[in-house]
């Protein structure tokens, strides 16, 4: 549909970004769903069910810490989206690599659940790169956003000062990233529950005007 | 497309719904077909293929209850939608944890469908479990609905009566998904049919008219 | 958006078909991709790699026409979903009927294959139900189509010549399936070849016009 | 939507190929995820973490690039469709070859990554089935685009000019995976980087102009 219009222009401005973001909604789709699949299944003959439930916290939280930070970062690469209105290459380079850490976050967040689970001392270097994974999918998440800005494909309706606010509220996430990759060395639990406040940060301070802000 | 529209608008009117609902689409997609992956797969030399099959019937059971279950809510929530005409932060967040509900049926239609199977007394708690996350799902979907009610973020064109009768139709399931759980402690196998039955009710009363209804 | 016209209308027409397609779509290319996840995958020091995907064929033979097939099914939804202008209730639980064979035949092309590569007796009766689980999804596919002739749900610029044409192409498939299912019980190959046939049929003889007719 | 005008219109011009992106992006998407889901997955108790994760980096190396090698794939085939104006069933046929060649990528790259992490001679042989399996997965690619130049399925804006130019860019794919599969008989990690290669050529060369050049 948009394709059609792009090619019957006459200078073709550029890739529409319709289906970058149809492609994108498909691997967050995908990724979301497939971290409930390492949520501990009991099965009959190993122990008490009940006693298989209560154990298996820790997976509870690391996969409700991480469905939400998948959501809160769909929702913001589609009010980012919102106002790019054209694409070059680099733009889709950068955006696979934001979509390349988001399909390892089930990977990292089964790892950081079974060790925490098993709750030996390793378990602090699993959450710390579990706490690394998400810092380097904020990044690709600020990069696709910098370029953006910088190679003119914006919106021309979105002010300087909202631009510099977005950029600004896009840094927050992967300062409290590092923040809990260290502080994961020290106390996993509370460098998970660290990541998770990063994603109610994310749900909540914009929440005044349209959720593009 | 919309997304275009948004931003040229003079005042942005808030979160268009359209990429809501592509990527709900999506989670209810992969999730639905997730359900069918814990179905028994029969291998050479584990005793007779036909005995395996025949054994596996409360697994068959439990995963045709998931997948009507799962399709209805995809189908109320497309009805939902449709008279949704704005987003805010609330109602994403809200319709993620409803989201996160569906991503996690697969997770316990499978252990409910394992201790059925098995037959022993655990089978009453693994099914209580299944109807509870029936429940919650149901329950997120009342508050996305509830919330859109009250924020305004409704199409005037639906009249206050409409609005109401399709509240009580919400109300339905999760009462009855509650009840089921609690069955599940006398009998599991009754607490499945039940739940099974929520998901034939919705496919049938409203459907005189339009399926909007 | 097709939404936003639906409830700005006077009456309420019924439910637009474009997210029913979407959703089908999402079912179907989940479906499709998971085909290959049960392709063999040696490992070192199982004995020698060549020496394993030689004796994978009947893998990717089952592999290949499931793909197809499911590929042909998802080809003529299209060409259904093109002519139906609106939905009911029975449509979309017809639908979500045949959504819920596609997603079993992951499953039943699973144990199809590995009775195969095993060679056993219990070869027969695999794939005999191997194609009775085509033989279900191509009897659901036809009775959405015929619900929609008979409900008025197609367009009327559709004569009732090509109307009968297609209802009749509709049939082949499960002729052949339920025939497939017999053959199996003589010669598993025979009717998985019978099977792939169906699908090269479906892919040829209606090519000289547009791919709806 | 675009189904609509395709009926109403008195002669159908063939199908319309929004769907058929959708789809493909569905493909796409999915098997883009499943890539991540055989990185090594250490679990506690079966050697220390840090060194678990060392020895991994082959399968980090593979899934790179395979997963940018689909990424790039995707970006193509966008680039392909928008200049498709329509499809007839062999472009069906040939698209659904292509896309099963992206569902087995998955397979391929978990096979050889984990004969190249075991290091021994058997790896050869993996990685050249993995570049071979590039280089169907391109053929395909080049036979869906050569079939909508003859069949007269493409824009008539695109100049016979542009037309050879991607025609050649397409070819190039083909040839380098095939000379990959021979590279990997004398040394698998250079046949892997070679393939990683393909995917950074397809990032950068055409960058100059607009994305579908």
């Amino acid at each position: 549909m948009d394709e059609a219009r792009d090619v019957a222009a006459p200078v073709p401005p550029g890739m529409s970004t319709g289906r970058i973001e149809a492609f994108s909604d498909g691997v967050f789709a995908v990724a979301i769903t497939l971290l409930a699949l390492d949520l501990p299944r009991p099965e009959p003959g190993h122990g008490s069910l009940a006693h298989e439930l209560v154990q298996g916290w820790p997976q509870y939280l690391a996969f409700v810490v991480s469905f939400f930070t998948v959501g809160i970062i769909w929702v913001n690469h589609h009010a980012q989206f919102a106002v790019i209105k054209h694409a070059d290459r680099t733009l889709l380079f950068l955006n696979l690599t934001l979509l390349l850490f988001v399909t390892v976050l089930p990977v990292t967040t089964s790892v950081a659940a079974s060790y925490l689970r098993d709750g030996g001392d390793e378990a602090r270097l699993a959450v710390a790169l579990y706490a690394l994974s998400l810092e380097v999918m904020s990044l690709s998440f600020y990069c696709v956003w910098r370029h953006a800005g910088r190679a003119g494909l914006i919106v021309a309706s979105l002010s300087p000062q909202m631009l510099r606010r977005r950029t600004r509220r896009n840094m927050v996430g992967h300062v409290v990233y590092l923040a809990a990759a260290v502080l994961a060395l020290l106390s996993p639990f509370a460098a998970l529950a660290l990541c998770g406040a990063v994603a109610v940060y994310y749900v909540h301070p914009g929440a005044r005007g349209a959720p593009e802000d």
